[in-house]
């Protein structure tokens, strides 16, 4: 029709290629979210499984991501740099992937708060970066690990000190408290007050998660389904270890090399 | 941390200040999902609806939406050429409208389809486009509304074809029927075939649904509660009428003047 | 060739269609270019005729450019909305008439500097920037205008204080002397120390240059030779009036209506 | 002032971080001005030694530049991996040096045409490129060298056919003769016919021009004056030599590893 010129206005920006394509989704207003959904504080393990799961289920569907990793209230998806999704046109999938990480989060939320309806309905944003070495992709992922630590390792003091039962303080108190403290003061203050080990505390909620594929030995049955068989299969594991330093690269070589 | 460096790899493109945006939001790989869950052909009327109140939600949480307009599996957004949110920036306003719109659609299913469980997540891609004038906007507005009418004529033929009881075609044999003809030729069939008459068919169907901002009288009650006045107020419409004449829009200047 | 892929890695970003296109080019690092050929200070009319000589140029190659404003070391250029040029191309638009512009600096050079020669071969830098309405590109152009009357009546004063023979000032000095001073006192310094009224100042110095095409009736010859005849042509004129107010754009309606 | 909004309107793209950014700048309508100035067919030495010259001038000027390869109308520039010249932003790179390259050409074009005056100004496009890895660097060096000879084989039959003395062609007919012939045919042509031996032309044409930096030793005097010592300086060279094998690069591995 002589409607259509105006299809001409669509810009179509693209990512540029043989680059490592990270896509962050993030909580929208989550500081919200969670205080009106009651999670518990500083982690909620339901919210941080409920994230792994419906970022699992992504990358089940996209299989050009190869790695992914979550903390807080975001998830960063890396697809592999020789990916042409879409064309690699940005909108396309950044949208794409927001939208369908938003729907399994809602879509599986029963699954991990049974006992909880949702209020109103949570929204993501997300955004697309180019990383042209490994070294900047491994850096990237370095930098959201560190500010998981980081927030951590305050979020768990904050409320160590706001929740104290025997001394309660309020959240300014507790700002006051931590304000210029580093590392190791932290550390102290949970060990001795607290009586916590923050080395203890579940991995988690300390590094994050860690999602990829790895070949792993399913059981199968045959056809016949009179016998079991072992097949491989290209599988998502989760897991939650360190990735700043080079062991875990070393052991799953397959992630970079793609 | 020494890791921060990588946030300078984002791009932040800005969309075009003092420009109509438009976001279209439409449905990732629907023919599947209106398959899998069985959608009445060529149109459901829950989807449409479903779809709308997904949409006046949108526009609920982000005043900057002026106007919306639906049809299939797509919504049209246009926020005020002066909108500033999150300082026009392109991945965060569409992927946050993106995440929003699917949030609703999940979240507000069971009030649209009671008796069917959605089967799977579904989800959406979107784009921005800017218009420069009143005129391209318009034009993109007609855009969408003749190809609603286009495709809905051709859908509601080809499912007359094929679902005729005493007559079935295949879809293949269907799509060879109306393969080359015109509009009046797609009438023509309907009426003597099937008894159609097109134009007599719901609104919602050929001209798709459009959704805007009018000052309008509600009642409310007094803060005492004893008595009830009348408020203006400004609500969210929905109307299914004609967008590509001038009637409309003079009828409502308010919201190409905002 | 199996090289050819890396073609695809250009971005090819196009200007938003339906806005006026301007291109400014500015002189890069003409504080020392301007000061190792002894420009006269603040103004050199050599070289802000230069200047209109290559933009005519400029506008003489490139059709769609409709209007052109220069001073200082700057000339922008405004392309008709609708131009298609290099359909649209950011980097070809901007590169191209960056090219030209300097190529026309300095080949005509001599036509204004006859006793001078070029010492280095000058630079400029170019942008492309998009207004999708009027109002924008009037704003722009006001912009630009306002620029050069503000520097050029700072610049009068500062030099007549440096070069003042009576009472010489140091650049530190004159630049003490008019710090926090607004236009007025600025204005009566001159008049008062100098006998300079600011107002009396060739227009070309206090409002730059603007250009743009006007129907001229222009004399010709009839093809035998014999007699003189009236043609009318669509002629770059070149004025400095002023571009702020109505009355430029109501005398010359076509510029924007084109 | 009140105008200065517009300023906001400027998009300000930049150019992927850690990437090698190559700006490739080519003569605007070189076939006319080529033709207009008599140039030799196909090559004319002394169009490509100004082209040379020209680009040296901008490796001299703008440090970052590790690389530079010309051929015909164009010259490649590469800028190393780590440059923040103006920020990235990409249209102040591309039209900078443009502008430079184009001033340079002009500035200097009497020192290699000293007999033929220009009859008017040439121009250049010109725009930016990023590639991620030195694989994708040197396909991309690669392209323009094969381009180089696959251009140059065919150019040099088809002006051997066309100013052959006893038996001239036209145009059209050299065209004709040349379709469909592969390398070995074009050098068999040449060699029967003309009794050139291709392999033996000047590299400069075969294998086009490429610039970059090397320690080399040059002579100095002593601030006295009174002896000669030498002393190491990173001086541009100019080479004709393969740059598609390894030897180039491992010869010179100063290039890649800036
Ligand atoms: N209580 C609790 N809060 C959490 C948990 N995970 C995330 N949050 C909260 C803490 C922060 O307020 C918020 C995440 O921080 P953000 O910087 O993403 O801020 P927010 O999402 O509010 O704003 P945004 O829209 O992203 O700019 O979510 C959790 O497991 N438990
Ligand atoms: N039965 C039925 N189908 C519908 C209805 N609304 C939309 N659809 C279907 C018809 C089309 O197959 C599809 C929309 O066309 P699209 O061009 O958006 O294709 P689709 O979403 O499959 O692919 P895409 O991911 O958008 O490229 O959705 C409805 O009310 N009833
Ligand atoms: N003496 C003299 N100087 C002039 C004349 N026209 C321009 N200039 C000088 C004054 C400024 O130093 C300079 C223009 O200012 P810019 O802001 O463009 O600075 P410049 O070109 O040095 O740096 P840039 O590369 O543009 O960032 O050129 C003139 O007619 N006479
Ligand atoms: N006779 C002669 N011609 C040359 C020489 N070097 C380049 N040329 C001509 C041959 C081609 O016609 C032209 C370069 O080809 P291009 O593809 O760049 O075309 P052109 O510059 O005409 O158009 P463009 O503005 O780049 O699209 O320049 C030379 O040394 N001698
Ligand atoms: O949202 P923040 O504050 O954690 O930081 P950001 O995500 O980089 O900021 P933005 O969402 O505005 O891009
Ligand atoms: O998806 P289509 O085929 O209706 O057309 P489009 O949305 O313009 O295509 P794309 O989704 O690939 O931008
Ligand atoms: O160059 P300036 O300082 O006059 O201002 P600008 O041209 O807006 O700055 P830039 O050349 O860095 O875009
Ligand atoms: O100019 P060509 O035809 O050699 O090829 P190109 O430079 O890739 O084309 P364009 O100048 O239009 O980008
Ligand atoms: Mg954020
Ligand atoms: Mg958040
Ligand atoms: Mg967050
Ligand atoms: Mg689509
Ligand atoms: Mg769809
Ligand atoms: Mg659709
Ligand atoms: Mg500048
Ligand atoms: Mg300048
Ligand atoms: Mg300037
Ligand atoms: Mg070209
Ligand atoms: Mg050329
Ligand atoms: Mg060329």
């Amino acid at each position: 029709s002589k409607y259509e010129y105006v299809k001409l206005f669509e810009q179509n920006i693209t990512l540029l290629p043989n680059t490592w394509l990270v896509v962050r989704v993030d909580g929208h207003s989550f500081h919200r979210f969670t205080s009106e959904h009651d999670f518990a504080k500083p982690n909620d393990i339901r919210s941080l499984q409920l994230m792994n799961y419906a970022a699992q289920r992504c990358m089940q569907e996209m299989q050009d991501i190869v790695l992914a990793y979550g903390q807080s209230d975001e998830f960063s998806f890396v697809f592999r740099r020789s990916t042409n999704l879409y064309k690699r046109r940005e909108a396309k999938i950044t949208s794409t992937l927001c939208s369908l990480f938003t729907s399994n989060f809602i879509f599986h939320w029963k699954r991990f708060f049974a006992d909880l309806e949702l209020k109103y309905p949570p929204s993501f944003d997300a955004r697309a970066v180019c990383y042209p070495t490994d070294q900047n992709l491994r850096d990237y992922m370095s930098w959201r690990q560190a500010d998981c630590h980081i927030n951590n390792l305050y979020n768990t003091a904050f409320w160590s000190l706001v929740q104290d039962t025997s001394n309660p303080r309020t959240e300014r108190e507790a700002q006051a408290i931590l304000k210029d403290t580093d590392s190791a003061a932290k550390n102290e203050l949970l060990f001795t007050q607290y009586g916590i080990n923050y080395n203890k505390l579940p991995e988690i909620f300390r590094k994050g998660s860690t999602l990829f594929r790895r070949l792993s030995e399913v059981a199968a049955s045959t056809r016949d389904g009179t016998s079991e068989v072992k097949r491989t299969k290209n599988l998502v594991v989760v897991e939650h270890g360190d990735i700043i330093g080079d062991k875990f690269w070393q052991e799953n070589p397959q992630i970079l090399s793609i």
